[in-house]
């Protein structure tokens, strides 16, 4: 079992912890590599790039590296095999794959270079601050190989913003002589990466800095990254789940099943689990949000199809909920405005006194809500007082309005069933678990990938692994100019850069193949059970809906 | 895509749905056979049984299948090739196999019998009752072969008690001209099997009864029968998720999950997971009953549990609680009771007046449960005005209970972490899911070998597959007498026999094991990943931990 040496501390690696029988099989499979990572490469640089968004505004935060090329890698050429000094931090939320990133820069390390030296950032990018660290060896870093979890280094929220944290970001990167870092995250913690890019750059350090685009969510894609790593194997975990209620709900045929699944400012998980389950409702936010729909009209149309298949002798349901939804609602973000405003100001009154200061709809909506709905608004509030949406049960809110809509329902004589709503939410479960062989492959890839870049010098940029259709050797490898996929965006009165987040596009190919079905889905039961994550045989190279229909589109 | 005749009118069978990959490969498996069932066989009697208690009690509730001899398949001998009328009925909760059942009756009569005709009831014993059948083709059955769910004949949970309804059900047997019905069912239903076989018996009809042990909760079975179908899936599949969740605790390390699992009468499902994953904590109802602990004793003990880990340094955990846990605290038992008393004859005024006639120690307990639990106390009822006790959420009430008591114990000094309860409630995604391996060959064995005992005239047992440790080919087959099974209990001041439902012993291996090892694992982190449900190579032929235990302390 692997011991490791955390800042002159012998520490256990994973020895605590047993594997599984699928986890050991698991541990003893390499992962295969793009062709063009195999042997000697040569790095390409493509045309001068701009910015997504506001080209002059990116230009003045991003003064050494805006309009820096992307690059790609081609057979060929040759590299020093030099020693190299590398620290890899992982950023955010956990994602499956993370493991497998580390392996590939570790991998790559090892076999392309000369005594080099790894360090692994502990906690996330507070390790940079702190310089808080671990020595990653081999035997350190092989109990992870395509395992699930972040735990071999851990992974922290902090980003690295005001000066001071640069500048010990700065006295890090000199007393580990680091030539490079890889920065392992998500949308914001990729636009940290390119502005630490962009520091060391200006205070003339050697360090570089290259991102790797991780989160579940899906929410950081372009045209270059075609997906974020964690995204493919996190939603095959909730359609397994969703799969076997589907077959629940056939057997039994008396529940309505509302799942709520992972994923606040982007609707692509809830899309991708429709896609792969086929179930008869699913609602998406940006839908929603496009079309300005207010709670009511959700729940209406909830009530509207759970009453057509009354009709047509169905009394059970699935329906997906993204954990975001209530953020794409306008008037809910309205009434929670406004309640931040009075809650932070006035005492809440047992009588409801309070109430007069919103505003008549937003006291309207407040009142139309289920009262445990109530009492989270007004009971969860965050460090900073305000309201914590997150927490907030959506799933269980849309049951208790879709009952009492059936219940008018009733009184007409329109509905004449039992309704009976189950709640379940689907989050944790997906996060950490066992990578996909998709995701194992592509986290490897990107990690190998990266520390090719690095040893080519580049910064700025984020590892970008295409053509993700075709088999793996056929994968393309390259960076993107960071700079390239930002935008301004005004926060707290300034313009900050960011990289945008990438909601489900209401004319791409996953949406529209979803809007195409879903009124079938919605009265007759296609629903389908994909099963668990199969590691070999049947079903074990299957990759997620989404990405597919993305590269068909663009094909 | 198969169709079906349902009472003479043609119904789609699986064929609205779609098969996933997984499901399809699966679809095309044959489950091998106990090479006794592979040939001609003779069924051995074995001795005169009695009943596991009062067998003068049960001897007086039947006559006539009292005392009859349990059976064993043995090779050799021959049996006509006559047609056979047979039906079968899934009767309670779904549970992963169900389908192999009847694949195995199905296969039987068309391998070992001629023209035998094969009828299943829809929607439990119900269609018993009501005449509601489904003739059983090979098109019809095929597409349900190692699939999940019962929506072949679909399940109900009536029972066949009164006079009325025991005539009704021989009215059925006469008109199908039925030689068999095969029960498909947990404890009660197959009481009520023996009681059908018993009535048939009585009333000379030709009609034999036969039952086959199901359920996910573990809570059926007995040296002759070493486990019920659905309980290996279901808790590979719980398992699965909480080793995900092990896994975002230790990557996160701030994250206390509280994850409630099915079972409500024995914590086998709990006690199997707990096998599997190595918990911080896992609570066994059964023994908190034996030791008389209150709800404070449960809350104590995952409190001091929690802060020693804070001592070590470890902010986070697992904690798997059993659905049935209050069931089993005698003093939530004895609030229920009197909750249920006096809300059926009072008012429940809000100041609370009401209160006074809880006596003071059920009163006091009260005062201690969070709101929320308090409120569904008063407000959950079923159709008879009792408190819904399935319907509390148990995970929930205990993470408010340790919060509550870690905030004393922090004014104390004693803690001084900050924690973070998530809770999580796995149920419904295990019922349906998948049939492990394991599942899918115990199921057809036990289908298989129950149209064998049917065949040779036998009625009153149920189907019994031994020697599970072993190569399917070496599986033992036989029949028990069910009356051997039995007890009697009161119930509503008459003795009723009963199959006692086999509870978590606490002098049995399984137990034995997780109590040697928990003290290590809620102090030091052995967590257990297993990782999803393997249909090809490694980790795809385990079986549970319960009964390999069980079997190695037989053997």
């Amino acid at each position: 079992m692997p011991a490791a040496v955390i800042n002159g501390v012998v520490k256990p690696g994973r020895s605590t912890s047993v594997y599984s029988e699928l986890e050991t099989s698991r541990l003893k499979v390499s992962p295969p590599l793009p062709s063009v990572l195999k042997s000697a490469f040569d790095v390409v640089d493509g045309p001068k790039t701009s910015a997504a968004g506001n080209p002059d505004e990116i230009a003045k935060h991003f003064p050494k590296l805006f309009g820096q090329p992307s690059v790609s890698l081609k057979a060929g050429g040759s590299l020093p095999r030099q020693s190299l000094k590398i620290g890899i931090v992982l950023s955010g939320g956990q994602a499956p794959g993370g493991h497998n990133v580390i392996s590939g820069i570790f991998d790559y390390l090892q076999n392309r270079t000369q005594g080099s030296t790894i360090y692994g950032f502990k906690g996330g990018p507070a390790g940079i601050i702190k310089c808080k660290y671990v020595r990653l060896t081999s035997e350190f870093v092989y109990p992870y190989r395509n395992q699930g979890g972040f735990d071999m280094i851990c992974s922290g929220r902090d980003k690295i913003e005001t000066p001071e944290q640069f500048k010990a970001a700065q006295e890090t990167a000199k007393m580990l002589d680091l030539d490079g870092i890889v920065v392992i995250g998500g949308d914001d913690s990729n636009t940290n990466a390119c502005l630490l890019a962009e520091n060391f750059r200006a205070k003339n350090l050697k360090t570089r800095v290259i991102g790797c685009p991780k989160t579940i969510d899906g929410d950081l894609k372009c045209k270059e990254v075609p997906t974020s790593f964690g995204f493919d194997t996190a939603c095959k975990i909730y359609s397994e789940m969703i799969g076997n209620l589907m077959v629940d709900a056939r057997s039994t045929g008396k529940y309505y099943h509302f799942v709520r699944l992972m994923g606040r400012a982007a609707s692509h998980i809830t899309l991708e689990c429709a896609l792969q389950t086929h179930p008869n409702i699913a609602i998406i936010g940006e839908e929603v949000a496009a079309q300005k729909q207010t709670l009511k009209n959700v729940t209406n149309y909830i009530t509207n199809i759970i009453c057509k298949r009354a009709d047509a002798g169905y009394n059970y349901g699935i329906i997906l909920i993204p954990e975001g939804l209530i953020d794409f609602i306008p008037e809910v973000q309205q009434l929670i405005a406004e309640l931040n405003e009075i809650l932070a100001h006035d005492v809440v009154d047992r009588e409801g006194a309070w109430k007069k200061k919103l505003r008549s709809q937003s006291h309207e909506l407040f009142e139309t809500l289920p009262k445990a709905i109530q009492e989270q608004l007004l009971l969860e509030r965050d460090p900073h007082g305000n309201v914590q949406v997150a927490k907030i049960e959506t799933e269980k809110m849309l049951i208790q309005m879709v009952e009492a809509e059936l219940e008018n329902k009733r009184k007409e004589g329109k509905y004449k069933k039992d309704f009976k709503g189950q709640p379940h939410f689907f989050g944790y479960e997906g996060r950490c678990g066992l990578p996909s062989i998709f995701d194992s492959n592509y986290c490897y890839a990107l990690g190998y990938g990266a520390a090719a870049l690095l040893h080519t010098g580049k910064t700025g940029l984020i590892s970008s692994v295409g053509n993700l259709g075709a088999p793996v050797e056929n994968w393309t490898v390259g960076g993107t100019a960071l700079t390239s996929l930002m935008d301004v965006e005004r926060r707290h009165g300034k313009f900050k850069p960011v990289i945008k987040k990438a909601i489900v596009e209401l004319e791409g190919a996953p949406f529209k193949k979803f809007a195409s079905m879903r009124d079938e889905w919605s009265l007759k039961n296609r629903y389908i059970n994909p099963g668990p994550v199969q590691f070999v045989g049947p079903a074990s190279d299957v990759i997620n809906h989404t990405l597919r229909l993305e590269l068909g589109s663009q094909a």
